[in-house]
C-alpha cells in the first residue's frame, strides 16, 4: 500500500459536510467515489478535520491508502480526480506520496480557520454563501480584547456544541486574531484541534461584543461557566473556512 | 424630479447583462422593477457602463429620476430596493441625491475594471464563475511589458468586438496593471471609457503573451493593424469586474 496526501478546496454550500452520511452529498463521499473510479479500489479518505454542512475549505488535508500496483502517478491521480469530481465544487489542489505513518488527522499539529463577516448595510451579491452578513458596525477592537481572553489552555465546554463527542473539553487556543479588510471583518483562529462548533460559537460570542451587547468581562465569565448556555449564539457556517492543516517537517 | 445616484454590486452570472433586453433577466430590468414597486413610478435607470452577460460589478454607478412628492428618503429607498431585488444577486450599496445635471454615464470621467485569472493546475471550487481559470504558469512580467505598449491614446479597432457600435475607435488607456495575488493574476484597467469587449480582448491577448505564444512586439503590431482579427481571443466574462466609476468632485 502507498499512502497519498491530498489537499482539497471546496465550497461547502451543497454538502451535508465533510463526512459521509447515510443520505446527502458529502465531500468525503464525492472524493472517495472519484478515487474508486480512478483506481478501481475501495477507498477510505481520512481528513484533518470534519467540517460541517456549509463550511468551506481553502486547503483541507486528507490521506488515502492505495495498493501500489495499479495506481497512477500522484500528478496523474490529481488530474483524474479533478475531472471525476465535476460538477461538484471541489478542487484537488495536490496529491503526493507520504510515509505510511503520516496521518491527516493524527499527525496534524495545528489547524487554522478563517471566519469572514461582511459588515455593511447591504447584503452580499458577489459573496453569497461565503460570508456572514452583519449590518451594524462591529467594534473590532472590543472583539479583539474579548478574543484575547480566550487564548491559551482552557476548558472550552461553554464553546462547544451540546452534541460534541470529544471526551476532553480542554483545548489550547493559539490564535484568535481579528482584522478589518475593507467591508469585511476576518477572524483567524489556530489550535492543535477544536471542539465541535468551537470556532462558530467563539465568533457568535465575539459578534455580541462587537455589537456592544456583551462586555469583555462577560466573555471571560462565559468561559469560566463551562456551560454552553453561558456563551453566545453559534455563527452560521457560511462564513467559515478551513484554511490550513500543519504537520511536522518530514 | 429629484435625481438619485445608486451604487450597485452584482454577480453577473444569472444575467443577460446590465441592459434590459427583449427576453432574459438584466440588472437594469431587475432594479427598475424594484424602483417601480418602491415608488409607484415608471423608472429609467442609466448606468455608467453596460456590462455583458456574466460580467460582475463591485460598484456600478447609475442614476434615476423620481418625482419628489412620494419618494422615500435615500436611505429608506436603499433598504426597500435591497429587499425588493431579492433573490437576485444584486446589492444596492448606496443611494444619494445628486444634482439634476449629474449623469451616471456622461459625467463619468474614468471607469475601472479588474480581471481575475486563477492561475493554477486545479480549477476553482470556491470562485466558480468569478475567475478565468488558466492552468499553465503565466509570465506576468512579459504580460506587463505588453500591457505597457497599449497605454495611452490609440485607435483600438483591433481590441473591440466586431459588434461594437462606437463611432470613434480611439480611446485613451490610462492604466493596465498586472499583479500576482497568491494563485491569482489580477489585471486592473482604467480609462475614461472602453470599447465593447476592449478589456476582455486585451486580457485574452495578454494571456497569449503570458503563455509564451505571443511576443510583446506582436501585441504592438496587433494594435497597429486596427483589425479585430489581428488581436488575441476574447477572455470570458466570468473574470471581469466593473470596480469603480469616477466623477468630478461636486
Amino acid at each position: 500500500m502507498i499512502r497519498y496526501a491530498l489537499e482539497l478546496e471546496y465550497d461547502g454550500t451543497p454538502f451535508v459536510g465533510w463526512q459521509r452520511q447515510p443520505s446527502g452529498l458529502s465531500v468525503q463521499g464525492v472524493v472517495e467515489a472519484a478515487l474508486e473510479i480512478a483506481t478501481g479500489q475501495s477507498c477510505l479518505l481520512q481528513g484533518a478535520g470534519r467540517t460541517d454542512a456549509g463550511v468551506h475549505a481553502r486547503a483541507m488535508a486528507a490521506h488515502v491508502d492505495l495498493a501500489g500496483d495499479a495506481v497512477p502517478s500522484a500528478l496523474r491521480l490529481r488530474e483524474m480526480l479533478n475531472a471525476l469530481v465535476r460538477p461538484h465544487p471541489i478542487a484537488v489542489l495536490s496529491v503526493r506520496e507520504v510515509a505510511a505513518d503520516w496521518h491527516a488527522r493524527f499527525s496534524c499539529i495545528a489547524r487554522h480557520y478563517r471566519y469572514r463577516i461582511l459588515n455593511r448595510r447591504a447584503g452580499p451579491a458577489l459573496e453569497r454563501n461565503q460570508v456572514w452578513w452583519r449590518q451594524g458596525q462591529l467594534d473590532v477592537e472590543a472583539m479583539q480584547a474579548a478574543a484575547n481572553r480566550l487564548l491559551g489552555h482552557h476548558d472550552f465546554s461553554s464553546f462547544r456544541s451540546s452534541e460534541c463527542q470529544a471526551k476532553n473539553p480542554n483545548r489550547t487556543l493559539d490564535a484568535l486574531t481579528l482584522s478589518r479588510r475593507g467591508e469585511e471583518v476576518w477572524i483567524d483562529a489556530a489550535a492543535r484541534s477544536f471542539l465541535h462548533h468551537q470556532v462558530r460559537i467563539m465568533v457568535g460570542t465575539l459578534v455580541e461584543v462587537g455589537r456592544g451587547r456583551w462586555t469583555v468581562l462577560q466573555v471571560e465569565e462565559a468561559l469560566a461557566a463551562r456551560n454552553r448556555a453561558a456563551a453566545g449564539p453559534t455563527a452560521p457556517p457560511t462564513g467559515l473556512y478551513f484554511t490550513r492543516a500543519v504537520y511536522p517537517e518530514a
